[in-house]
């Protein structure tokens, strides 16, 4: 497999999530915890502008800017699509410094512990979210792909990657125990992608839990777009854990619950995300499966 | 003692702390559950234009806006500046309809579980803080009031009335646990005055612990401004729990601990209060003690 020649470490995707912002500008002060020997590590603030205001955005969602389509429209001229363009030509597969693995940093209100969320099902991306799943139970590996070709996320740039999702902590606030263990996270990937570039990377099981997203559920709402109940007390901060047909999901302001209207179990992610309720997301579905990284069958 | 007429209770002074804002809506859709028959209760969204775009405030922060010779300033333009004198000349005591008693509703990122801000301690309010915290263990009074004989703040537009700070949730999240436990605390209230005007309060004991804040802790800052470090883990979401000269507080992004260098036990509260970062406040420091709500001996 080809080896990696240059690793980029981006916070500030989004700027009220500031775990990653800080933990940028940790690496940037100390350049030689990042390095090793076999790869260039380059640090990125991706929205300068949103961190420097302590706000998501500015224009609209950076991490939604990243279609091929949108980078070649010329006509996008919005402060995050100008961004984008730029992050890609200088990072992208024909930029200047083209990155051969993006880590992106992020951080949700949602309990989502250290969430690995992996854009595509390449060996090298399953074999690191193998080895990290081994070295703590926090982490769970994401797929967001199931249902799009192309995806509009910053770490689409490269083939190799990920994006790095911990909560729950509220936006703009550093909660310290999370940027330990995410800056944890970052070393053990650093470490494993120079162990795969020396041909030394440690041995990891066949196989893995993955977690799927087929769909995205709402909140019920009225017909002026006003959310009508709340995430239900026993389903909040219940990330990754099962959700059987019949269980409450919602509880409506008047105290009346609303059941998942599905047929099998699922595993709800991103409950209660800050950030999803103008984008009409209550939580993403998952299904649970588990994959044979060598041969990547699914059971 | 006096009666009360009328009752205000207002959400949305800061335009991402939803729990209020979905509050009033609620009582604003069905206003019988907040009627009484001893007064009139009235509804507000104090900041409209900041809770339609889900952020704290627009120009300015509504609730250090109250200070009397601001509200008589004619050059204080800001948006908020003109809301605190059009909600002062609507609900203030030389107002078109005067307030005897305002419940203006706040939520935290910090674990404040349900806090009563008290602005003084007049005789109605100290009794309802008894009151309260006699029927919920999460209720803990807090006095905002020991150094400055003038707040800024919307309750001190009227002499009755308080603050109730709810937490720990995210901006711009609702947490139906918290939503429901608020309007909890909020009918108690509204029942507890109808009693009192009623001349049938229910009895308290005599004494009572209140937190009254002493001083801010700011985070430890570098040349220009940036955090040097974080929240201890140990003291993330311990608010009210005592607070030893020599424990640790910050963190830095190094890993070295910063302690207290206080000489006395203290209860720190609004520790990691997303919105006090760029206030200089890492955290409240406040002392317990117990006063007699009838003489108002303090021990």
């Amino acid at each position: 497999m080809s080896k990696i020649k240059r690793v980029v470490i981006v916070g500030g995707t989004h700027g009220n999530e500031v775990t990653g912002i800080y933990l940028v500008k940790k690496f940037e002060r100390s350049p030689h915890l990042i390095q090793r020997s076999s790869f260039e590590s380059r640090t990125l603030i991706a929205n300068p502008k949103a961190s420097a205001i302590g706000k998501r955005y500015v224009d609209t969602d950076l991490n939604r800017c990243f279609l091929r389509e949108d980078l070649e429209n010329p006509n996008l001229a919005s402060y995050e699509a100008q961004q984008a363009k730029l992050i890609h030509q200088t990072f992208g597969l024909q930029g200047s410094q083209p990155a051969d693995f993006v880590i992106d940093l992020h951080s949700s209100t949602a309990n989502m512990g250290l969430t690995i969320i992996l854009g595509n099902e390449n060996s090298l991306n399953l074999h690191l979210g193998a080895y990290l799943t081994s070295i703590s139970p926090k982490v769970n590996i994401l797929f967001s792909t199931s249902q799009q070709k192309f995806r509009p996320h910053l770490d689409s740039i490269c083939e190799f990657g990920c994006t790095l999702e911990v909560g729950a902590v509220a936006q703009n606030v550093l909660n310290a125990a999370l940027f330990q263990e995410t800056e944890t996270i970052i070393h053990a990937i650093l470490d494993y992608l120079e162990a795969h570039n020396q041909g030394t990377a440690p041995p990891v099981k066949d196989n893995i839990n993955v977690y799927h997203s087929i769909e995205t559920i709402d909140y019920p709402r009225n017909e002026i777009g006003e959310i009508e109940a709340m995430i239900h007390p026993k389903l909040q901060f219940q990330d990754y854990q099962p959700l059987h047909p019949g269980e409450p999901i919602f509880l409506n302001f008047e105290g009346k619950e609303i059941v998942y209207a599905g047929e099998s179990t699922v595993y709800p992610v991103f409950i209660n995300e800050a950030a999803y309720y103008e984008k009409g997301i209550a939580m993403c579905i998952t299904q649970l499966s588990k994959i044979n990284i060598n041969n990547q069958r699914r059971d």
